[in-house]
């Protein structure tokens, strides 16, 4: 299955009075991974989405914090395609810091858009293509 | 002019490590109390933006920071209408802590939405009845 | 066991290019409900806090996203005490607007406070008067 | 003057359900870019300001708007030195989007820290190797 990693450093402005990284920041991080995960493959989802085209909407989320993170910490997060379904996948993160794995946790989304007469969400199967990339059949 | 007063308590999420309120957040302070101001208006600009109608973008903002806010305070904002143009306004914020004046800043925003064709913004007088209003002319 | 309910508007700022609140502030919605729960009982945990003292670090968090929030929404997250141990906790939130459950989920949270030392976070028992109240033996 | 660019790209979860960067994550991005200029200094400010050391509290920031920013828009910001003073600066930042200029802005900070009594900040001269650096008359 397909796996990204995404490196970046902890802004000073996601931290909280405690010193740390305030934690619903880490999930702001999971979506920042999910999104440089399908940035590497074959469909352009930002310019899909700007156009009301389909995404990835979340269902559902959780994470385990095993150790906290400080301003400008180096972090990286191993996203890993762990379940791909017709219509729906769950992603899972690892947060890192050098050795100390900080975080992990994952996410399901379905695919799809809002419906044009406002009354939810149009679930639509993932294209081949896409399902072929996201399970590492085609090559990165 | 038009004047409201819009009263919260900062959460913890809105300090950072200094232990105080990041200063970003005052500008989404500013933000939550000129909606305030225009929530009491004669025009549901929520459902307007929400439809794709008219809205107040921003074109400039500015603050002076005097005293810092730490989490729970309670502080109340006093927003005014400084400036009533036909296309504009520019409202003023005071951060007020008990008695302490932690902030000041202003708004400048234009009335106006997105053009379809995507290429900017369609920039509209301000109408009669929500001129009238924010002028203090009608009764809140 | 103690139960709490917190009740407020989605603000434009939480929205996101989607048209609806940015999932990570569900988590932040569900801090924000906790530290509601505990500012009705008998220890001042923001002032205790602020002087570096207990609170209560999160350890595991999760969510499931039933439906959409909308700017302007006026939600009441309902807070109740799962699980009751010596030195963590299990909260538990159901997001509400009208008669639309939108959202569940839970917080795992440890008694602790960061160690003098930088060495990490020191877990000690939860207070008794605090148990007490948290379990709902002790009247609101 | 010192001059220092930073470049990334704008996060889904900093626009807004006006399809644009939320303002305040303006402000946000320019802390980052100020942040950045002193991190090619010769002051470790990060580690200084963990330990309770001295740092840069803000007193006054502003910005114009010129052009909105999208999710996945890659930008640099521009941060000049714009004033030197014994114990404050002001920096300017431009922000662009290839040849579009989105803002500008400035931040005036001091150079100070919490006093430990808690009655406030604590403000003092700017180190001479950071004014010499800031000042560019040293090599970056």
């Amino acid at each position: 299955m397909r796996e990204s990693r995404t490196t970046f450093r902890v802004r000073f402005g996601e931290t909280d009075m405690a010193g740390i990284v305030f934690y619903p920041n880490f999930f702001a991080y999971f979506d920042l991974a999910t999104q440089a995960l399908f940035a590497g493959g074959p469909v352009d989802l930002p310019a899909q989405m700007k156009s009301g085209g389909f995404g990835f909407p979340i269902v559902e989320s959780g994470a385990k914090f095993l150790a906290p993170l400080f301003y400008d910490d180096e972090i990286t997060i191993v996203t890993t395609v762990a379940e791909l379904r017709a219509r729906s996948l769950r992603v899972e993160h690892a947060v890192h810091r050098g050795d100390v794995l900080c975080a992990t946790g994952f996410e399901t989304r379905v695919h799809g858009r809002k419906k044009t007469d406002g009354s939810g969400v149009e679930v639509t199967p993932i294209p081949p293509e896409l399902t072929s990339w996201l399970s590492g059949s085609t090559p990165a």
